[in-house]
C-alpha cells in the first residue's frame, strides 16, 4: 500500500496535457500567481494553461504576456471562458467571496464544453455552508470531478505523520493537543492586507482558515472525524491598529468583526480520543512556543509537529517522532516480525522546503496521477466522490463539504453554548 | 505591597505556640507524615503538636513515641480529642472519604473547647459539593478560622508568576494553555495505590486533584475566576493493569470508574481571556512535552511554568519569563518611570526545592504570620472569610467552596453537554 503514497508523475504521460483555464491569475501577485502557476509550470507534460479569466481582460492579457503563456487565451467574460472547448479543468482562484457568483454561472455555461472534466476550487469554496452546498450540488450535477485546495493533506510532514500512525508506531492514540497562531487576526493589521478577511460575512477568518486547514490535517493524520465538539469564539480585539508598509504603527484603528480566538475541544470518533485546541489571532509574544504545535500522544510513542505559522498547509514544518513499534501490527511483506522493544526516534525536516508551492504542486501531481493513471492501476473509476482518509487521491468538494459542516457546528456550538454531536456530518445530504 | 508577599515568620513570637491537634498522623507513612509533620517541625516556636487522633489509638501512641512528640496526647476517640482544651488548631489529614464524618462531629464536640481557633483541612475537604457545603456551614457556625491545603498558592513559582503579571510584565493576558498529566489515572496502577482514588463516589480523582489544584493556581496567578466553561470527561481506560512493587505488570486487571481525561476550556472573567486545558491520566509516552505545562501569553510577554508531574502544588517547577514592561503601570516608589523598550528574561528555579514539604510549610508560615501578626499590622481582623486573590493570607473553606462549585460545574457541563455560565459561583450561598 506504500505504492499509493508516492506520486509516479515523473513518468511523462503518453496523452496530451490537461488543459487548464484559470480564474484569478495575475502576472505578479495573488495566490494563483504564488502557488498555482509555479506548480503547474513544474508539470509541463501534465498541465498546460490554455485559458484565463479575470474581471478585467487587461489583467489576463498582461499575465499571458509577462508569464509567456503562449497557449493561453484571455477571455472577455465568464460565459465565453466557461463555454470554451479548449479547457479540461477549471481552476477557481479568485477571492473567496466571489467564488459562489463565479462557480454557479460557470457550471451553467460550461455545459457547452463537452471536454470539461475537472474543477479545482481554492479553499474556502464559499462564504457560507449554504454557498458550499449549492456549489457542491451544481458541480455534481454538471458531472465534474472536483479537487479542493486542502493541500495540507499533501504536505510531506502530514503524510509522514499519517504513515507513522497507520503503521502502529505510536500505538493507540491517547490524546491530542493543538495550539496555532493565525497571524492576521491580532492587535495590528498591515495596510495592504485585504479588507474582506476581517469581515465576518465573507467566510474567510480564523475558523475557516487556521482552524479548518489544521483540523482537516488532524483528521487526515488520525483517520478519524469527530463525534462531539465544543467551541468558544472570542472577538477580544474588535479594533486593529493599521501598520504602514514598513510595519510601523500608524495610530489609525479599523474595525474587525471576525474572531481572534477559537477554543475547540472534542472527541475523535475512532477511539474517543480527547482533542484540545487553542487557535488564536495575531502575534501575542510567544517566546517559548512555536506558532504551530500539534502534539499527538500514543500508548507507544509521540509525534510532535511544529511550524513557525499557524497555517500548517503552507508552512515548512518539523516532525519529531519517538516511540516503540506496537505489537499486533502485521509486518510488512518480506519481514517476519517487528522488534517491539526497540525505541525509534526521528526528526523529519526538509530544510528548504517551500510549502506554499510544494503542497499545491503535490496536489496537482495527484490529479495527474489520477488522470493519466501513472501507476497503471486496473479498474480505476473515472470519478470518485471523496478522498476521505486515503493516502491516494486528493480532497474533493465532498471532503470540503464535510469540513464546512464541522465549521458550521463550530459556529453553532459557540452560539448556542453547547457541546454538539457531529457524528452524522459525513452522511449524504 | 511587596510587604505582604514575604513571610516575617522567622521572628520568634512573644506568645505561646499554636497548639495543634492532628487527625491522621502516622509514624512512617501518609500525607500528614510526609508534609504536615515536617512543616510543623520547622516552625517550633509557632506550632506545637499537642494532640493526636487516629482510628486506632495504637497508631497515635506509636507516632508519639517514634516522632518524639513529647507534648502530645493520644486520644482514644474523636469526642475526647475534639473537646480537649489543649488544642488551638485542628489539622484534618485522614482520607478524604472520611473527612465529612470526621469534621461534622468534630465541630459539635469541640464546643467544649473554648481555646479552639483554627481548623486546617486537607484538600479535597469532602467527597461531594454537598459535603463541602455542610462542612463549610458547620465550621462557620462553630466560629473557627479555616485553612485549606490549596498549597499551590504558596509555591514560590506561582507567587513569582502572580507578581510578574500583577506588575505588568506581560501586559494584558491574551490567552492561556495548560496541559497536565496526573499519573494515577492511566493504563497501569501500582498495587499499593489506595483503592478509593479510583472510585468515583469518593471525590478524589483527576478532576478534584490534578484539575482543581491546577485551575486554583491559574485563577490565583491571574486574579480571575471563570465566566463560562465547557468540559468533557473521558473514561477511556475502564480497567487498569496492576503493577507489582517493582513496577512490573502482573496481568491482573482492576476496574476504574474515575475519568482518565478532562478537556476543559473557558473564559476568565477578567479580560474574557480564552483558556484551553487538557488534563490526562497515566503516562502515555510524552517525550516532547513536560507533564505539566502552563503557558500564559500576554501582549507584552510570556510566562511558562513547567514541571515533571501534573500536580503543580507538590512539584518543583521552572518558571520562564520573557517580555517587556507594560506602559501605564505606576512605577514603584522611588522610581520615576520604567523603560518600556527593555526586554527582560528570567528563568526561575530553586534547584533542590522540596515542593511537597515546602508549599505546606509556607502555608503554615502564613497561618503563623496571621496569628502572631508578625508584620505588626494595625487593625488586623480576628478572622477573615476568604483569601481570594490576595498575596497575603491563606486559602480558606470559602475559597475551597468556590473551587468545589467550579468542579461541580465541570461535572455538570460534561453531563448536560453544555457550556456553563459560572460567573455567579463566588456569590454567597
Amino acid at each position: 500500500s506504500d505504492y499509493f503514497k508516492r506520486s509516479a508523475v515523473s513518468t511523462v504521460p503518453n496523452s496530451d496535457p490537461i488543459r487548464v483555464g484559470i480564474i484569478g491569475l495575475s502576472s505578479h501577485k495573488g495566490w494563483a500567481f504564488k502557488a498555482h502557476y509555479p506548480a503547474i509550470s513544474q508539470l509541463p507534460s501534465q498541465f498546460q494553461i490554455t485559458a484565463l479569466y479575470n474581471e478585467k481582460i487587461e489583467t489576463s492579457l498582461e499575465t499571458i504576456k509577462k508569464l509567456k503563456l503562449s497557449e493561453a487565451t484571455a477571455f472577455p467574460n465568464l460565459e465565453s471562458f466557461a463555454s470554451s472547448t479548449n479547457i479540461d479543468m477549471f481552476v477557481v482562484c479568485n477571492c473567496v467571496p466571489d467564488h459562489y457568483k463565479t462557480i454557479i454561472p460557470l457550471m451553467e455555461h460550461s455545459k457547452k464544453n463537452p471536454n470539461l472534466k475537472y474543477i479545482f476550487v481554492e479553499w474556502a469554496i464559499g462564504s457560507s455552508i449554504h454557498q458550499v452546498e449549492v456549489i457542491y450540488k451544481a458541480v455534481a450535477e454538471r458531472g465534474l470531478q472536483s479537487i479542493v485546495a486542502l493541500q495540507g493533506r499533501k504536505s510531506p510532514y502530514i503524510l509522514r505523520a499519517k504513515e507513522l500512525i497507520s503503521q502502529g508506531y505510536i500505538g493507540e492514540i491517547n490524546s491530542i493537543e493543538i495550539a496555532a497562531n493565525g497571524a492576521w487576526y491580532g492587535y495590528n493589521r498591515h495596510m495592504k492586507s485585504p479588507m474582506f478577511i476581517y469581515e465576518m460575512e465573507n467566510g474567510v477568518n480564523l475558523v475557516t482558515t487556521t482552524f479548518a486547514h489544521t483540523i482537516d490535517i488532524l483528521q487526515y493524520i488520525t483517520g478519524s472525524y469527530f463525534s462531539r465538539i465544543n467551541s468558544m469564539l472570542f472577538n477580544n480585539i474588535p479594533e486593529q491598529e493599521l501598520l504602514d508598509e514598513y510595519g510601523k504603527k500608524t495610530g489609525k484603528k479599523v474595525p474587525k468583526t471576525v474572531p481572534d480566538h477559537l477554543l475547540f475541544q472534542g472527541a475523535l470518533m475512532n477511539g474517543n480520543v480527547p482533542v484540545s485546541c487553542s487557535f488564536k489571532g495575531g502575534k501575542p509574544t510567544k517566546k517559548f512556543t512555536k506558532n504551530l504545535v500539534i502534539d499527538i500522544h500514543g500508548t507507544k510513542g509521540d509525534i510532535k509537529l511544529e511550524g513557525d505559522a499557524g497555517f500548517a498547509e503552507i508552512s515548512n514544518l518539523v516532525l519529531y517522532y519517538n516511540g516503540f513499534r506496537e505489537e499486533g501490527i502485521p509486518a510488512a511483506p518480506g519481514q517476519a516480525s517487528y522488534d517491539t522493544t526497540k525505541e525509534f526516534t526521528e526528526v523529519y525536516h526538509l530544510r528548504n522546503y517551500n510549502a506554499i508551492l510544494g503542497n499545491i504542486y503535490r496536489l496537482y501531481q495527484s490529479v495527474a496521477d489520477f488522470h493519466f493513471n501513472t501507476q497503471n492501476l486496473t479498474n480505476v473509476p473515472s470519478q470518485f466522490i471523496m478522498q476521505g482518509f486515503e493516502f491516494k487521491g486528493y480532497p474533493t468538494l465532498m471532503d470540503a463539504l464535510i469540513l464546512h459542516r464541522l465549521i458550521e457546528n463550530v459556529y453553532r456550538s459557540n452560539i448556542i453554548g453547547s457541546t454538539v454531536n457531529v457524528s452524522n456530518i459525513t452522511q449524504h445530504v
